[in-house]
């Protein structure tokens, strides 16, 4: 399997800041309704979550045959891989890295675009060239970008899809931290562009636990998910989530405020540390980079004081200098500023 | 999708013989488990559930790197069929319709064995010539059987298991329904032969709204699912479950003296019902056929009392006359016995 985020060691007071989950924690709404949905573990959930299905085509006012669930976002990009097993794909890099395994399982060549590091910007022309050249039938983007949190237009987006739809091909993006950057998603385009579009519900309500994910695509699309899609995949709790992490107004609006306010606190405080750079970010974590030391011998410094970062050596595109951090409450990114400038100070960085 | 037992009828009161869950319920053990464990939710889990195959390793007394986990029996179905991509399957029918499907979206060359419906005995001379007749990389057999809750003994499978394992095959055993049986496993026997075994926490636990099933084998196979096993398919009160359930001697005590008394109970009393014959079962279903009506009219008579049964005409082997009942409490059971008494006499059956 695939390296990922998330601090398994043996100290229990380790602030984790190496998996991008909404800090806030479950809210007492989904408490209460986990609490009184225990009674119902001895029933089957419903085989393919048709009832969630109703409250997310509600929601985002599309029809419910555009809809279908996953066992988290993760069974999603298996399942299109799986169900469209497409010959060529173009993959926009550095980016979550279980896309590319998720196509090599199903047998596609995989083509890498990889953006410059620099900056991790987007030119679309030059995207758009490569696309003509290589003909893929499938181009992936996440869209912001884990792990860069970089947030492409839709404009400069649909200049990519008109070409897509020119030459027969599909855009999977993947939105699983769009709901973070109160930014367009591209949920209105999937009827005029062939895309398929991958939430997750698990990063904003914080129910990693839970396994929460749908994709918003065509009939033609969704059917063929169908056809491959394995029955119960979703556990009844996940299920009984839907209505009530939607319904929530009030945990949307405490979340967006607490993730607007930490982005440009903790960025601007980054931006003030020597030998450490930090990108500008659309969405609940950022990517950063080290100037002399290695992201590892950081990694190591800051656990020993009880936190720990997502080194990124294992992105395409990204080398041992950069790391991952978090958005997190106000007073664990203090501890984390505060140990980075001490750092900064006795000159370790 | 194929179609499954459940009712998901409009009406609260309908007694549900249609699936095959251990009515007593999720155990207070689990209750409290669940309810300490929301706090957790926020965490990712483990992302292969290595925690949970400690403790099955324990329990069973094999090697952890023999098991896989699986959210529900049914993802290790499809994985073992995407692993493998076998090009030839053999499966032993009336059986559970997943498997057909699962091998089939692994383009395998499907061939059927199917049982007499008159009593639906294994020959395992039989099955061998036909084996060695076709060839198969993979046969497919569930034991004690879903629907016809037949178990054939461990020294007529190894009589198969010794022609597998010269002809370099692989057999598949689902042991779903195997902890109701109290029958012999199959689990001393995959050191020496090409052998998995399926495993499914959800009926004898009921928990079928959490999904948790495991599989067990040598490390090659284990190996070879890993390599296509999806992360974090396993949600984190699943995990949580799994030593909570192993560890409950006295739910486990109670359920196989209860499914002891139920099995024979429902048994005897169908076999003196006029025009409906019950066919011998170790384990917690029977399944029945009808003598002059179809099945599909007995379910809606029995449906207009509050009774739902599974019919079984999508079985291959089966026909509109079979259908399948849990055994569910001794109240419940009586209810459906009655309604079925009451049929009889008034010659409707």
């Amino acid at each position: 399997m695939n390296k990922h985020g998330g601090y398994y060691g043996e100290s229990k007071d380790v602030i984790d800041f190496s998996v991008n989950i909404n800090p806030l924690g479950i809210s007492k709404n989904l408490e209460k309704a986990i609490i009184s949905g225990i009674s119902q573990l001895h029933k089957y959930p419903e085989i393919d979550g048709s009832t969630a299905i109703k409250h997310i085509a509600k929601h985002y006012n599309i029809k419910e045959n555009h809809i279908t669930l996953g066992n988290g976002a993760i069974e999603l990009i298996y399942l299109f891989a799986r169900a469209l097993k497409p010959k060529k794909v173009l993959i926009v890099h550095p980016t979550f890295n279980e896309y590319k395994r998720a196509f090599k399982l199903s047998s596609s060549e995989i083509h890498e675009y990889v953006l410059d590091k620099h900056d991790f910007k987007l030119n679309e022309d030059d995207l758009i060239n490569h696309i003509k050249k290589i003909k893929p039938d499938v181009i992936v983007l996440c869209n912001p970008n884990n792990p860069t949190g970089t947030y492409n237009e839709v404009n400069k987006l649909e200049k990519i899809l008109k070409v897509i739809k020119e030459i027969n091909s599909i855009m999977f993006v993947d939105e699983s931290f769009i709901d973070f950057a109160n930014k367009e998603s591209l949920i209105d385009y999937y009827r005029k562009y062939p895309l398929i579009i991958l939430r997750s519900m698990t990063k904003f309500y914080a129910v990693p636990g839970l396994r929460l994910g749908f994709c918003i695509a065509d009939e033609q699309i969704i059917n063929k998910l169908y056809q491959y899609k394995e029955p119960w995949s979703l556990n009844y709790l996940s299920l009984r989530a839907v209505p009530v992490l939607l319904e929530d107004k009030e945990y949307e609006e405490v979340t967006i405020d607490w993730c607007n306010k930490e982005r440009d606190y903790v960025y601007s405080a980054i931006k003030d540390i020597d030998n450490i750079y930090v990108y500008k970010s659309h969405t609940n974590f950022h990517i950063c980079k080290t100037e002399n030391i290695s992201a590892f011998q950081l990694q190591e410094m800051l656990l020993q004081k009880g936190i720990y970062i997502r080194t990124c050596e294992d992105f395409i595109g990204l080398d041992d200098k950069y790391f991952r951090i978090a958005l997190k409450t106000r007073l664990e990114n203090d501890k984390l500023l505060n140990e980075l400038k001490k750092l900064a100070r006795s000159e370790c960085l």
